[in-house]
């Protein structure tokens, strides 16, 4: 099989800067199709000689004139004009490299879809593997990070308010469970990109007229050169493994991008509990530190359902091949690639270099003068002092806390005495870091997951 | 569980004739949605009996008083508007319905998102149920249809046009198969939709102030109340269960959607190869025989993936709960629900009624006057007469069909006789019918899938 | 024309707490569109008779039968399946009451997509006419706010983190340029929407087969009878109005969306430079005052461009009426004129309710201890000292500033003496209320605009 | 101003069979941005100059320095990932070459935002150009066709179905009809681009630091050297622009799709009444003349609503320059520019070349044995026989015709005669020719419109 790693990116990349510098931007551009292209071409030459259908010194010849290098990016991609699909012309191609000999066993019985299909999907495995590689270095900073916040008590927010204290050990716990989940159903996905071989109609007619008594074990054949899975039908029409990448792409991308809105939340200036290890620079504004792989990871996540959307859209794909569904694809599913690609490279890096201030997220559980704790005093004094006279005591004290800037604690005693109250212990019940519930054991159980 | 069953639907549908006519309609109203809300709250406290946390006679009470009858919908959705979610007036609605001996265990230790959430997923599992039915429905009629016409050629169309031959057999298992991804993916999801609780910032930290010395087994109770499965985590800001269903719905509807468009296609007035059991009529024109089932059908697959869009970017849920993200799932969810339950509901009908022209069909794969074998006759002649010789034959004779309009049969027995075909059986080798390679073994392997 | 205000809305909203409240929420109910199309049909009979083509007592009795009141709209929406439009049972139960003498007269010569396109128009207009209202509100709200905050300082805020300093004057001067695009746009939009008349293919041939010499002035006086414009051509398959109507109405939406979001930042807990008038309440936490308002035009905003995404795919409508696309539009139309009009209504309420801390907007200047101005003391130091030795000093005092949480000017001062500096207003130059650049100027020349 | 045609596409579009032969290809490569970013760079300084802000030799270096060819595209990606946009190394490069005496007034006083967004503007503005030109040729091409043909009748289809007849004329100049609507839409759209220009926060503030009394007329002066609009306020988070350009895109996309969709139907191997000039081969089916540029129009037309949904979703950007949104817009824009001026240049070709088979249009008129004018015999029938057994009499005939394959004319004399028919002109009451209505007129009106 041809790696694409040492070919040029196929377009500078000017525009997408979350791209370029991730791992999936090579394995997905114009060069690493053509080389997946040619890896097609070659194994079904090859499964053909494997079951005796074609000579095994034409699997050798193909095999050896499949080398990206010797091929005309450029000049293909014009010549896909006239046909509405590269295979034509790379046939043409190919079978001028290979010679008048073995040339008739290039492309022998398939369409092109067979080949553009097939080759989609080892670009889709190649890639997916990068990101899954990603994802597990992002879930396993992640879990340090959770491991070490444990009991770190920060605001939980609810609607931009303050609402009850949570910790940050929770948090990461739950940013990682969500790659976790991504993780899960982009090995699912994985596992299971099939080749496509069916021919003109998906009949695998031609495989026959070519001589194979029975073309379905050539289906497997080609699969096994491949390491890709075999469908149970030619799947021309019956897009489920593009649809099942759109939703598992989606699903990661959008999985980051919880995470990295949380990032940008909790890095803007006022608040500042979390910074990324290098800010992007600002040549006139020397004290920004940007949080930039947040907010690549944030465009990320903005377009990747509106491509997945795409994907879904071309399901509907008529008779036994469509005239603008199947082309439909080819582009976002590139970019919803790319974008998952470019959001994991940068969520790997993110996490591992995310800076957390602690002190800051415990500094702003008083923000709201020990208001945050309302509810558990709501709860704990009810049944002391009788829902309506807690309710009563809260408000005021609330309304003084709130007004005068006093600690909910220093304004409840200022309260007039309820003897009722001697045996509560104020203190405990309105220190917010004594408020965070099952924010330990969630993390912990959390954790548990591999 | 309270059953939505017999409640009215609480939208006429005027805009939906898809909608209106399936089962998944009024599984997804308004009152639907209220009922869930109710069951949603009883649980809740039944759980927390059962755990000894509230008195049984307060889970009783609240059971007893959460009807749906009792509540006034539109009052609900009136008062919803100050605090963003209709949790709120239904909480209060319900406290007071409880009287005040029981009122406080209603919805305690709760926050609006658990309960809202929750019975969002008890909505969603009781129309994937139904939709379900209508998939079985589906799938069952595709599998008499692919067995009927295993062996029923008809045209295989690339790019609007005539290939080369298929049969009618593998087309129907070709939908069958998606049908039944369909149902697997659907069967998953809902097998996983979990109950929602977390109190007011996902850490269960009320609960505790309430009395529970560990509130996480009060998740496991709910979710056994409900039948819903336990979450790992309260996932108000980590929605992979809403973004499972946007996948396997937006999947569903384009999977229908595919077999819509051929359907669609195939009864064109000049094709006619199949007709739904009884077309829409048309008062002006009494000929028209319009696919209305397909028309629906092809519709809610154009709505489904930009549904499915907004769901997937809703997961970019920032803090501990969203500002926006939260709120934009409810009606994009209730329609996806819809969508495919509107297109469940058509294609059994569809599917059941469907009127196969086999003889159409047949007649069809005369209309390119026999180049549709050209594949196969270039495979079976090149050997025998060259690759060059053989080429230039049947482009003169092709041409000659073409313009004469005569059988390709024909035409090649017109052209100067050639000594090495006199035992090719050019009659048999022109016959469609003979060409449509594996087409029954893979519908014969198509069916063996449950 | 029947006016739709008074009737009750088809579905109680609870889903949709947004809208609930908004004026558009009744003006696009299932009432309202049976309102709409049985305006459309009485107003075609009387077209027909105000150019003899039908007796005017035809025209009075269809005006006088066509009461929403007297027809059940439930009804119609299961009939509707059969035929997939209401319009074919609509115009059999209009034609009953009508009786047998007018009967012939209901729907003559029309095809169900007039009735309905024409009757969809006129729930835009209508509905566009309260979006407008309160668009207008919302301006009016905005542009004292400018006037009012023309020169008050706040930190500009660019991927997250403090810039420069800007006004409030200059952001609301900002939404408001954004609102009154937004009603430049769906003015023109409004004043355009279009009857429909073509008959069943669009060329008009039935109203000629009904004894119209030329039919062409009918469409003109069909349009005067309901205050709507011609149209060229019957645009059955031409959705020029319905794509114009999807840009508005998402543009209206995300315009608003802008304000909304800015609203949501300013207004956490930790910021609060802004609040709305009376946040949504929780009943756990006394202390919070959520952003209802702009929480839900967020929600609006999230939607709305995947609903006229799913609008602008409908344009590829085949044929002389499209077996999909048509029935694709109708309930994403209406939910981007109710996302449209929630937003419009929130909108209104939040901008005449703004609360604005102009005191944290100025404390907030200095959060970053004056570095908010370094990008000033660049510009202004470099000349004076020389790029090098100005930006070495900026550094220097930078980083104490920082580090120390000193005042940016004292950090300045305790750098070695430059004698270069002596007659460098250092403490005006740091002064952050001092560099707002032309966001006065601006404000000013952006509330001219009307 | 720098023209980018010569400089080579960035990207070989292996995947991108439509948008490689089109206009639009190069005027939007990376190379493009590149030739576009140095021209705002250069105009920028020139503008400067222009108001004595900057001496006139810097203006000179920096547009002497801004010359494509003298930057490394890949080296600029690789770098834009730190900061997240490629105008900060561009700067940093473009300030090494322009050399130490002239490079402080590179960029002076602008923020990256200003350069790339003025620069996206200029590739819209040349792309809109290219654009704008096929629409010309399209129109042109389709009023010849809709003149030629605008008496040729042929089957109105509704729902796939035959309906009643039309005429090929007026389809060509409903066609027309949109791709005026969508030149219409681009040219004001191009003529609104605006230069951006606000300094770090959109106050101008630097501006003034560097010695500008009133920096708005730098901003005229701006959009002066670039031949775009001064805007009237920055807008780098009010993104009217961008929302404008996403609706005119996806609009022209779609119009396109909607001739497209029509010459895919009319263009099947049964129906054949249109062709494409130059049908797209394949080597294994010779017969096969595949309608590609329909196709890859249709593809693009799948694609546009989604892009446009990205960039509708962009105006909802916080804060004075957002953490996503903007970066979010760059790819989409980009492809939505190429989207629509891949579906142009296809358009272009596909009408200048299309063939119309007018003899099968009129042979197709028969397929329904008459039943077309079926709508036709009711309305004048029913005066004449009375509305009862008026439809007695063509339900008897219908069924007939329908079984037996008669020409409806045919049942209709078999029939029992009527004395009241004998006046009636049957033969010409049911050709389909005869009964095309308006088609002339109508088509004649729109071919008025220039």
């Amino acid at each position: 099989m041809t790696s694409p790693s040492h070919l040029p990116p196929s377009e500078a990349g000017l525009l997408s800067p979350g791209r370029t510098g991730s791992p999936a931007a090579g394995a997905t551009g114009d060069a690493a199709f053509l080389a997946a292209l040619l890896d097609a071409e070659a194994a079904l030459t090859r499964a053909q000689a494997s079951l005796g259908l074609v000579p095994p010194e034409a699997a050798a010849a193909v095999t050896g004139a499949a080398v990206p290098d010797r091929f005309d990016l450029l000049s293909l991609a014009r010549r896909a004009a006239a046909g509405g699909n590269p295979v034509i012309p790379l046939v043409a191609d190919l079978t001028a490299a290979v010679g008048a000999e073995h040339g008739p066993y290039v492309h022998r019985g398939a369409t092109s879809q067979d080949v553009m299909d097939t080759a989609t999907m080892l670009v889709a495995a190649r890639t997916l593997d990068l990101v899954l590689a990603d994802l597990e270095r992002t879930e396993a900073a992640l879990a340090r990070l959770a491991a070490a916040h444990r009991d770190t008590p920060m605001p939980g927010r609810t609607l931009t308010q303050h609402a009850v204290p949570t910790t940050f050990g929770l948090k990461a716990a739950g940013w990682r469970s969500l790659v976790l989940d991504a993780r899960d159903r982009l090995r699912a996905v994985r596992g299971a990109l099939p080749v496509q071989l069916g021919g003109a109609a998906g009949t695998l007619a031609a495989f026959g007229a070519y001589g194979a008594d029975d073309p379905l074990p050539l289906v497997a054949a080609f699969a096994r050169e491949l390491g890709l899975a075999e469908p149970p039908l030619p799947w021309h029409t019956l897009r489920t493994p593009v649809a099942d990448l759109a939703a598992a792409l989606a699903f990661t991308t959008g999985a980051l991008g919880k995470m990295a809105a949380d990032v940008l939340t909790l890095a803007r200036t006022e608040i500042a509990e979390l910074a990324e290890a290098s800010g992007g620079g600002s040549s006139a504004m020397p004290h920004k530190a940007n949080p930039v792989r947040s907010t690549l990871i944030a465009a990320a996540a903005r377009r990747a359902p509106q491509l997945a959307a795409t994907l879904f859209g071309s399901m509907v794909a008529e008779d036994e091949r469509p005239a603008g569904a199947w082309h439909a694809e080819w582009e976002p599913l590139r970019d919803l690639l790319r974008a998952a690609g470019s959001a994991a490279g940068q969520a790997a890096e993110l996490t591992e270099g995310l800076r957390v201030d602690a002190a800051a997220m415990r500094a702003h559980l008083g923000v709201t003068h020990g208001l945050i704790v309302s509810e558990r005093l709501s709860a704990v004094l009810a049944p002391v002092l009788g829902r309506a006279r807690a309710k009563e005591l809260l408000t005021a004290a609330a309304r003084r806390a709130y007004a005068e800037g006093l600690p909910l604690l220093e304004a409840l005693r200022q309260e007039p005495e309820m003897p009722e109250l001697k045996d509560v212990d104020l203190e405990s019940l309105t220190d917010p870091a004594d408020y965070t519930g099952s924010a330990a054991a969630l993390t912990d159980r959390a954790l548990e997951r591999r």
